[in-house]
């Protein structure tokens, strides 16, 4: 792989090739100044959690903000041939790829946003073939980021104030897997990284002290410790697992005091291995026997959010949580279901028709219309989001019907303050938002999930907040899908 | 993030910082001339099998052939303050790391070959600063790709010989997550991909038809496959489960006897939903009844090696299989456990010292040596591939001896052929070795299975295939692991 030339020329063909069949097939029909609206959205919550936290927007920015097709691009589609032998793609077909510029409104939820299932991410309103192209990258773009913000916050909420850093990227799926990664958790409310370029991309705080190998690279594995002491005195924080790791930390404390006499500091230790709970009571007795209460415990190995519960339960003596492999892959769910829908068609000359897709499952049917999310809240948080079509007019009163139990209803009141989520980051291709610093982002998301009841952030059978359609929206939805059943059964 | 800045400028920073601060610390501690030796690989098979398949070993190359810092990285790191608000590392040593040239040796397990657990994927040799630097990019850079290699085969060989493509891009973890998968996968024995940069990139073969959207985008059904037979008449395989799979077939089937009747082909159709088996027998016997014998039936949707199995075995009608998320994501298990182990150092004007880290687990103590991996076969295939140390003279006969189980021993025939599997990749930091193209990759893992016995090669329980150390290495090893034990509890 070239790593150098992946993103050196257009990223436009990272997309599915169906999506180019489709283009060129679009073309070819006469659709290509129809006009469509896609939405992105997810339909169950990951982790068997309560929530998602929106992120991604910014590469979906970069993307679509360079969007285009260049000659190598073109040469490399012209060449390609179909079960027949011939090209997939006119020549014709090609210049219209190349002479492309990017003309869609497109509209977001900002990064660090608590979203839920059928809440639209995305909004990309153009050109049919555009919105067609662009489904494969968005979804690239937006379902991993938003998986490890979540699984961030997640872990974050777990250490309960402590001090969570990402150390995934030995094990990350390739390098913006690991960059994407370290950006993503920091926003879902991680305190930093240990992937240095991430640091340096994102300004993410980074930290490390040292692993096994600078251990073993001496004889003793005290003499390692007053190497490291003597080599970093500002960073003095000693993994004392190489050998036995009570052992370790009685070696560590030596060098503790020596740091003392000579008016340095012993920031801490790390345990790498083992049970962290019994091994981190025992350490901190250790510590604090030796007059180094101030001296910090930090953890690593194979942790998530699960086990960082269980062992604060437990009493563990952890000040510090180091978070790898199941933080920047998300090990328990390592993709987000984030689909991108089809959900309503302009013909040239003709109004707006609302579209969806149908299944058996009501969970899959996606929603019609051109939609936006309203966030409803009052003095003690949110209340109720309420997904509602652009196209119809704004209701006098908002009542929210859960499509999968349209039974459930509710009428929100009119002294609810209200917001809309989606705001404007593309009009007709041109960019008209900025994405705020990371930092910004980052509380958006603390101060976000604040907002919300307890319930809802709990790791075993979370309560369900409540979103679902604003009912005129829902009327129109069972209208279509049994007007597409009646003609199914003709 | 700025994609465009990824991989701009150097990626040296794409490490752990702790390899820094390490770094710094033997620089400082007068180290900088010693050599070590380091070793990439892992501890389990993944996915329970009984084995994997190196891959990403053209991406440690183009990482290595361009490891330097440039001046943003020196610039970004003098500004980096440690605990006591100093910066980390003295501007001596930022120069020092800014005229670093990489001279290392680096040997490597060429991409296709089928690899098991404690065999060195690669082995880093040189100063000692280096190495250590190098630890957290080359496992990146072998981690994922080896990951996916394996799935790919894996999935391929669950296929019986069905052509098997990689739809994984939307879910994938970021770009090169993606671009990675769709390479991995096919040296691992898949047949093509969705992703037609990576088709761009590597010269895979890409394929796609339509989505769901290209449907609905129309008012018929039946309408949108005329379109897309109009548009696309190389490449007709028609989604067919929109609104009722066996409906849709049917409509397939009058767009079918329209190509016939002009002279063209009717390639196939593609489920994405519902009851896999049950649908391919019903598709099929309509196909054949209709006169479409040759017409094929594709399947998509949460597949994976024990789902493709499953459907073979009870019956299912399907040529062609799209693997998306569980493939590119390797869902059941996301990262392989590759680690990076020091073995051995040289300290200036000394011998080279054997190293090993400690662990309570036999399987958890890493090798000590500059090690190699021989495989041994005769007439029938491989019988066992032994690790050995380069330090030690040749044994007159090679013995294997089961580290977890010293009771487990075998004497190789002396009529056994024997290859070494590790080959010089760089010399002193110059580059020795030409990547082979793609497609020889991935008929090395293709030949390469068929030469292990069918039960390493199982789902469930697989047999495990004969890897251990040379016996000479297995006594030096218990001997070191011995005498720190001792040192331990004096």
């Amino acid at each position: 792989m070239k790593l150098r030339d992946l993103y050196r020329d257009s990223l436009s063909l990272l997309t599915d090739f169906y999506q180019l069949t489709m283009a060129c097939g679009y073309w070819k029909e006469g659709l290509k100044d129809s006009e469509a609206v896609y939405h992105l959205h997810y339909r169950k919550n990951p982790f068997k959690g309560g929530f998602a936290v929106a992120c991604g927007l910014e590469s979906v920015i970069e993307f679509l903000d360079d969007f285009h097709f260049d000659e190598s691009d073109l040469d490399y589609l012209s060449n390609l041939k179909d079960f027949d032998g011939n090209p997939y793609f006119p020549g014709e077909f090609l210049q219209y790829l190349g002479d492309m510029k990017f003309e869609c409104d497109v509209d977001a939820i900002p990064e660090g946003t608590v979203v839920f299932p059928q809440e639209s991410l995305l909004r990309v309103k153009g050109p049919i073939i555009q919105c067609q192209l662009l489904e494969s990258p968005l979804l690239n773009l937006v379902n991993f980021p938003t998986l490890i913000a979540t699984k961030g916050a997640r872990v974050s909420m777990a250490a309960k104030g402590d001090k969570v850093l990402e150390f995934g990227l030995r094990r990350a799926q390739g390098i913006d897997g690991a960059v994407t990664a370290s950006r993503s958790s920091y926003i879902g409310g991680c305190h930093g990284t240990s992937n240095v370029l991430a640091g340096k991309m994102f300004g993410i705080p980074v930290s490390g002290t040292h692993a096994h190998s600078w251990i073993t690279a001496f004889d003793e594995e005290l003499e390692s410790f007053y190497a490291f002491a003597r080599a970093m005195p500002g960073n003095t924080i000693f993994l004392v697992d190489t050998f036995d790791t009570i052992e370790g930390v009685k070696k560590a404390i030596e060098v503790g005091k020596w740091l003392k006499e000579n008016g340095r500091k012993f920031y801490g230790i790390r345990l790498d291995s083992g049970d962290l709970a019994y091994l981190s009571i025992e350490s901190r007795k250790l510590l604090d026997n030796a007059g180094f209460e101030e001296t910090k415990i930090v953890a690593s190995n194979e942790l998530d959010e699960t086990v960082i519960s269980d062992l604060k339960k437990q009493g563990a003596q952890i000040a510090v949580w180091g978070v790898g492999t199941n933080l920047a892959t998300a090990k328990d769910q390592p993709a987000l279901d984030g689909i991108y829908k089809l959900s309503a068609v302009k013909h040239k000359g003709k109004d707006w028709q609302h579209k969806l897709k149908l299944s058996e499952q009501m969970i899959k049917i996606s929603n019609p219309g051109i939609l936006q999310v309203r966030r409803f809240s009052n003095e003690y948080g949110n209340i109720a989001d309420v997904i509602y079509d652009e196209l119809l007019p704004p209701p006098e009163q908002w009542t929210v019907v859960d499509p999968l139990d349209p039974t459930r209803q509710k009428t929100l009141p009119d002294s609810a303050e209200s917001q809309d989520l989606l705001v404007p980051i593309f009009q007709k291709g041109k960019l008209c938002y900025r994405s705020p610093p990371i930092d910004e982002m980052r509380e958006k998301t603390i101060k976000g999930l604040k907002k919300f009841h307890s319930g809802i952030k709990r790791f075993l059978n979370p309560h369900q907040y409540v979103v679902g359609l604003e009912r005129n929206l829902y009327q129109i939805k069972v209208k279509i899908i049994k007007e597409i059943r009646e003609k199914v059964n003709q």
